[in-house]
């Protein structure tokens, strides 16, 4: 046992800081570290490796971009079993447009783990979805197709995925629950508070109440991401109880 | 046991036919034959399902490109360690080519799965990519990535993947083959037969010996192609040979 555990626990201070907010970042244990350092590695290090390839997150970024395509198509095959081929493709490429990537990597934080020799003002925004990129391929190389799934699903899919919202249905979940109590007589609350935790970036959460009692939670970098968290949650409560009623 | 049986031995002839040629070309026991079916049922048939959605195979063409390319990237990116990002996409691109899809499904002989009521003068040969595709899409559905990844890298990448020449550095394994042997004063001979078993399209198998010792075997739709498979094994023992020596 205590062999397993030095061989799977990291040995200097850092490593353990970077494999514990790891580990909460992804849900799971990492196991080598060593991949994850690679998706965190900008070229401007210029580090290379004992056969002198170069260590950066780039071509991490290729393979996490064709996984992350993958497990997005899996998804939408599924969950719109209506939708043809040429829908398929639109939405797919909607959920991985670099805007939305993005966003994404920037929601998750993953710059704060970024090693680079470039200036803040240096950084291009592009980084957020390159960086978000190479992690899902350090996660397939370290954890294998079915934790790649996972992730993206609690991540990714759960929390930001929106058949709705892209097909341009519903343009805000806030805004949409509002009207309805408005239009079914409800009293409804949007409670936020600060809530970063030991997070390096600021959280906020928010509390969706309707008529006193609480639906959802949404907890995001932002207030107002938050809010849209929280109620798209309140949105699909309100869609399931419809159909079991 | 009996009633496990029943769940998974197919129904009926016809059933039994298709679930015994599937298990022959994926070489492992298909599951729900209703997926493979889908994937080789053309939109002409205009089969629907109980909820209206349409019955054929391109939705899980969608599905089976995107599982194709993420087992092509993770190939690529293990086993090409020095290609960089640009180099991965290229190499990706040309496995993954229409042209490319077209002849693998070709060789497979998909087509003999397929119903259609459109008549053979009026197939495209696209169509040979797509169900090829389709019945990534299909495996994936009735038994995930990891099955995927196993059919993927036996049917298609161990025959047909072959780096050295997509780079261009090769271009025909049985001509490097001869002029090797001339150069180094060897004995060569490629023996080809007829091997189409059971199968319904014409199967040849070559022999290839180096001074009288038969050094590997190929099996393929045609005799060019038999040999170039043989050629290409004996190629890579000889690298393996001088690797270990």
């Amino acid at each position: 046992m205590n062999f397993l555990r030095r061989i799977v626990r990291p040995q200097n201070k850092e490593d353990e800081n970077f494999y514990y907010e790891l580990k909460e970042l992804l849900n799971f244990k990492p196991i080598k570290l060593s991949h994850y350092k690679k998706a965190f590695t900008h070229r401007s290090l210029k580090l290379v490796d004992a056969k002198g390839n170069p260590i950066n997150y780039e071509r991490l970024e290729f393979l996490g971009d064709a996984i992350l395509g993958s497990v997005i198509a899996s998804y939408l095959y599924k969950k719109v079993p209506e939708g043809d081929e040429g829908y398929l493709t639109q939405m797919r490429s909607k959920v991985v447009s670099r805007d939305h990537l993005n966003s994404l990597g920037k929601d998750l934080d993953l710059i704060r783990f970024v090693k680079s020799n470039i200036t803040n003002n240096q950084i291009s925004n592009n980084i957020h979805g390159n960086i978000f990129e190479a992690l899902i391929g350090a996660i397939y190389l370290d954890r294998g197709y079915n934790y790649c799934h996972q992730f993206i699903y609690e991540q990714v899919i759960l929390p930001y995925v929106d058949i709705e919202r892209l097909e341009g249905k519903i343009s805000s979940y806030k805004g949409y629950i509002i009207e309805w109590c408005q239009k079914n007589k409800k009293k409804y609350s949007f409670d936020s508070y600060e809530d970063t935790g030991n997070q390096s970036k600021k959280h906020f959460s928010v509390r969706v109440s309707i008529d006193g009692i609480m639906i959802a939670k949404g907890r995001a970098t932002s207030k107002k991401k938050a809010e849209e968290i929280a109620a798209k949650r309140v949105y699909y409560a309100m869609q399931d109880r419809m159909k079991n009623s």
